[in-house]
């Protein structure tokens, strides 16, 4: 069987043909405009598909369409509750239109929810079935795998992990709370806080880091760290406190056998996770009565997205 | 049918026969010695079981026996895998041994699922499908229902919704992790932060109305802030903002349709729920997309825990 597995990002759509065993076939991808209408967009993506299609010899074998939408999902409507990133997108049955456009089966989920099933089959937590997947980038998304299926509360609504608030009135979050778990463990928020200790310790190698460079971004603390400066090993511990923290009241409500983290942050390797590793292990509710919980980098990287959506259309 | 409905408290084990109204019909009660072993504990515990049954008309009415008990339980095997209320009990098998001994058939879970249990049958949540229950008593205790069905995490072992953390480096927690919603939302924190405001502010209504009851208890605070005790008031109200914190994080997660409040300070009444209302509306995520939460008083009061644990047996 094979299937297309479509990633909606803010900015560009990505979509491959994918194998029952997780593997990319080709792919295909098109730029998001968005200002521009839902309709306008995914009937693009619609003459794409087709197009796509049309020009593969296993067209016959393709038989359905799995999509990964970034916002509140009701996928059993087919359509975008709320989206903050595709505002022209909500109400717009996708589901509907490009079963009509494509003449193929669709179905739809939430992105981060999408990229946490694709790990949970094909990647770093295949071989669990309580996976939790964490995306440390611009924002912090979060999907829960529970026995194996894709958990998303009550009218698929929930599961909006990096909305937890972990620090009562601390840090304005884009949701409109304050002290979200999304204001300190995304990397806009290690890259706010890299600023703000390079301003207070101008004197400091994480400083002369950045300069060099001659930009900030989530690595620069990483850098610093890694060469033993002082300020930036604060700034990283801050970071991986904050995180773990929330991985943690993770635990104590899921219990999940694994923790997997995706986005460029994750990229930082075993310097990173073994901090993260020991904090975990020091602070583990139950303590020695509480199961191990495994962390580990998102195997599937950048494709998580689109092998999972490719995951919804497979293991419907 | 009728069904034992079993308690297990630090101090107490309440029991009662319920019917599969949820109707209570007789009580009997036990004593619990923290010292004592499991088996002499429980073993009295049948003893009285034994009693009370062959004391009733509807003894061939009763089908089994429900217990909710205090820690983190594996129902599957039957036994208490942590309990730091009662730490004797670890490891004991009470399934096996309270079958052997009263000839019934028995169900076990954690104390705070079985009374969320309870609610959402036959309590303040019976009207709906997804209930989270909080007991902000000497702790907080929490139980998820979700499709009208304990939600407890992998392994039995999550669920631990006083154990979430809100803030970072905050008050200790009995867990040993610090900033838990338990810290903050307990009776015990609400007493601890009253002393404080009173100790701060000697001249306050607060102070005196501690004075003139000659005690400080969770009730302390509200008291004086219904007379427009501003010490007073700024200590419900930040009460009511770590409470609602909480809350907010488990929406964002669950979508309950219901929070059902139980212990002491819900008695507060309409004072403290319609503060509680106040800032979920201000601060849902999704705002005017999120759907609804209503907020209420447990109305099975004390007896959440023995109905709930006559639903395990009821409804299993």
């Amino acid at each position: 069987m094979i299937v297309l597995g479509i990633d909606v990002g803010g900015t560009s759509i990505k979509g491959a043909a994918i194998n029952d065993k997780g593997q990319v076939l080709d792919r295909f991808s098109l730029r998001v405009n968005k200002s521009d209408s839902a309709s306008k967009t995914i009937g693009s993506l619609a003459d794409i598909i087709n197009e796509f299609v049309k020009d593969h010899d296993y067209k016959e074998k393709i038989s359905g369409i799995g999509i990964g939408v970034p916002g509140i999902v009701d996928f059993d409507k087919g359509n975008v509750i709320h989206s903050p990133n595709l505002p022209t997108w909500e109400g717009f049955n996708i589901k509907e239109f490009l079963q009509k456009k494509t003449n193929l089966p669709v179905i739809l989920n939430n992105d981060a929810n999408v990229a946490a099933f694709g790990e949970s089959i094909f990647g770093s937590g295949k071989n669990y079935n309580n996976v939790i997947m964490l995306t440390l980038g611009t924002g912090v998304g979060g999907g829960i795998i529970l026995n194996k299926k894709i958990f998303d509360g009550n009218l698929h609504q929930g599961a909006e992990l990096g909305h937890m608030v972990i620090r009562v009135n601390g840090k304005k979050c884009g949701c409109g709370r304050r002290g979200c778990l999304e204001a300190y463990a995304s990397a806009t928020a290690l890259i706010r806080e890299t600023k703000k200790a390079m301003k207070l310790h101008p004197e400091s190698l994480l400083n002369h880091t950045a300069l060099e460079n001659d930009k900030v971004d989530a690595r620069t603390a990483f850098l610093a760290a890694k060469q033993n400066d002082k300020t930036a090993i604060q700034v990283v511990k801050n970071y991986v406190q904050d995180l773990s923290e929330g991985i943690l009241n993770f635990c104590n409500i899921f219990r999940p056998e694994i923790i997997v983290l995706s986005g460029g942050v994750a990229n930082e390797g075993e310097y990173l996770f073994s901090m993260i590793r020991e904090y975990l292990k020091k602070h583990n509710y139950g303590m020695k009565h509480a199961p191990y919980v495994d962390i580990q980098k998102a195997s599937l990287g950048y494709d998580s997205g689109i092998v999972g959506a490719a995951c919804l259309a497979l293991f419907k």
